[in-house]
């Protein structure tokens, strides 16, 4: 029996799981996927996590389980520190795995522009646990609001400062104006949740700029009916515990939640590979890494420029590169000389709060219930496995009905009943 | 307009849930209800969201919500931290309320036998945070297991001790033993799950003392069907990172969960009356304390003969003493005597992974699927709100049918991108 062809995924993503997938009937191919997390999350629906709409088990599935089936590949829970591109191999946290392909696919991080101390009173929504974080920080500000008796205090924990005009912010701005118009409204005695004010900031002259201006002009009037403030050409000037200054002006917002910048996972600095300036690799027509073929980067972490402008870090592109990866490292195997990238884009989509959406798909624009519920679609029917969709499917059709929300939990971080550093209660 | 009777329940658990839902209709009484976390917790599923199976909210809903509609209870999130018998008022963390009938119901949390250190290296399961904390450590062991080359330190790995042989120790152990065998085994390349070996023990000379000796018999034969090894009469000596002592024997486990003791919350304590030797208050026939009439102890924290011995820390109790307060309360209000109370035994259950359960009601004892399925229906009917009943019953269908779990998720606790302490991965 020939050597197998050792193929190593970096990153359970849209982009490792499509080229691990794509691999599944090269019985002459033994595939190592290695992820931080045991878990493919669809971060599409992340910002409803931390709306309380949806549990995270909703929209998160064991990498294992997914591919429990596919005998030629193994999963690996780590993290990957290095590559040693002249060695052919990836450095993790328990050891060395050789490859003879390699696919980077580790997504991205939030970006505070060269100020990381903001993330502490800003978090951003990438993983499971920031969307619990600001599911945390909402609700509290709500409960801590109920009891506190100073007016100036209570309004500042009913502000809320989402930053960042593009589909996250939107969502998630859209989502606390929803939120506490209807399922807060008649749940607190002192407070009136549905005065809570919702400002969305963006430093732009306009909110969703990668839609067409006359959608993004329909989403802001959609916000203002929850609501939400829309603040476009704002700059952030700085954030405090408690603040937010946005030029010269400040806000006292207790809740202050990050939705502007992202920055490619550092892993792909390592390569000391030329990167854009959010740490992007900047990659050959066929995904590859200048000087190295066998190596490949996609998804969020990849610069690929199509008609002059780098692909947007969406999970359509993630998806396509990484079915592409697979057939072409088959192709390559089969003899075939390889094809170069092209991005086919269905068109894209942003949802404000209940029966609202905007859809853009080449020429066609629409907006309001119908494009809602096309993003309905076509979000479930992009949801990984029976179980979760079922789920989703549920959740959204109870809270529509009964305008609720089905994960209003706060959660604390802390597990153990007395931490060492706490006293207890004063007799 | 006379002054209203104010009434305050610290703790929305079982007890104090009962009793806030009792006064619904008392418009002359107003209730504050206070609690430290913003949910009420279906406890009796709690191990099912350490093993998995379970979504936090899926047994979780949130105070406010249940008792929205409830005009005359206002709710409020603290931590109560004395009570001041002389004033007639609680103190919290956000500031003082006074009450004409108080009700603690608080509940209890793990005892660790005066070795408080052993709580970091095996945690007991009483928050949803502690049921994550464990969902964490289960799966990361199977994960690090499957990366592991030493062989040693697999087996370590895939050892499991579960501490403490009453109800949900045995339907942890099971749980574990029935997720390796059927939902993880065919998930791993390089381990084989259902090797994992299973350690269920007990200081006492059998388990499940609360239940009839063959029906503990019963629970014992199922759970080696599972792989569980069950010790009797073992005393543990010592547990560390990753070993615990039973007697002069030592196992490597790196996996070790306490089930074994039970304190009542700190609060009772601070009251300066009499309690018992794990801190329950010992109340009066009315569940009053002794020259207070006014102040009551309900459910886990408190301690009231019954038969002459001390009723269970279990929800039935909790729930009919909740509604025996609210009734004496508006008993009292109406000028009539108060009653005593008196706890009505409508038997107890257990479960031991798929299809196995054992029941006892009365001299009625029976096991096996049938017991399961009442196990099923009783779970069910006691959960609170639709929605949560709704989806419970389906994540159980969905895991029966598939022998999956959905919910089987490793969430971190930091949701820092980059926390301050970690360095960026090395070049």
């Amino acid at each position: 029996m020939a050597e197998k062809v050792r193929v190593v995924i970096v990153g359970g993503g849209f982009a490792g799981l499509a080229a691990a997938k794509g691999l599944r009937k090269a019985s002459d191919v033994s595939i190592t996927l290695i992820d931080r997390r045991n878990h493919h999350l669809f971060q599409p629906l992340l910002y409803q996590v931390a709306m309380a709409g949806l549990s995270p088990a909703e929209i998160a599935a064991p990498i294992r389980g997914i591919l429990s089936r596919q005998k030629n590949v193994r999963v690996l829970q780590g993290e990957v520190t290095s590559v040693d591109l002249a060695e052919n191999a990836v450095q993790a946290d328990f050891g060395a795995v050789g490859f003879d392909y390699l696919i980077l696919a580790c997504g991205a991080n939030h970006s505070y522009f060269g100020k990381p101390d903001w993330e502490e009173y800003a978090p951003g929504l990438k993983t499971l646990e920031q969307a619990t974080e600001i599911r945390r920080r909402v609700l509290t500000a709500f409960e801590r609001a109920e009891r506190e008796t100073d007016p100036v205090k209570q309004k500042q924990l009913l502000t809320f400062v989402v930053v960042g005009g593009g589909p996250t912010g939107v969502e998630l701005a859209g989502a606390i104006g929803e939120m506490s118009r209807y399922t807060l409204a008649k749940d607190f005695r002192s407070i009136d949740a549905s005065l809570a004010r919702v400002i969305l900031i963006e430093a732009g002259s306009r909110i969703l700029p990668m839609f067409a201006a006359e959608l993004a002009s329909k989403a802001t009037r959609d916000l203002e009916q929850l609501g939400v403030q829309v603040w476009t050409s704002s700059m952030v000037t700085n954030i405090g515990s408690n603040s937010i200054s946005v030029g010269t002006e400040t806000i006292q917002a207790a809740t202050v939640l990050w939705a502007a910048g992202v920055e490619a996972s550092p892993l792909g600095r390592t390569l000391k590979l030329p990167t854009d300036r959010v740490g992007r690799v900047i990659v050959e027509p066929d995904l590859s890494v200048p000087g190295h073929p066998n190596i490949f980067v996609a998804g969020d972490q990849a610069h690929f420029d199509q008609s002059e402008k780098p692909l947007p870090g969406i999970a359509p592109v993630a998806m396509q590169q990484g079915r592409f990866l697979a057939a072409n490292i088959l192709r390559e195997l089969h003899g075939k000389p390889r094809e170069q990238f092209q991005y086919f884009d269905k068109g894209q989509m942003a949802t404000i709060g209940r029966s609202r959406a905007i859809t853009e798909v080449g020429r066609w624009k629409f907006s309001g219930f119908f494009a809602w519920v096309v993003w309905l679609v076509v979000h479930i029917y992009y949801l990984t496995g029976f179980r979760n969709r079922l789920f989703v499917v549920m959740s959204w059709a109870w809270s529509y009905l009964s305008y609720r929300r089905g994960a209003r939990l706060i959660v604390e971080k802390e597990w153990r009943s007395r931490p060492q550093d706490e006293k207890p209660p004063a007799s």
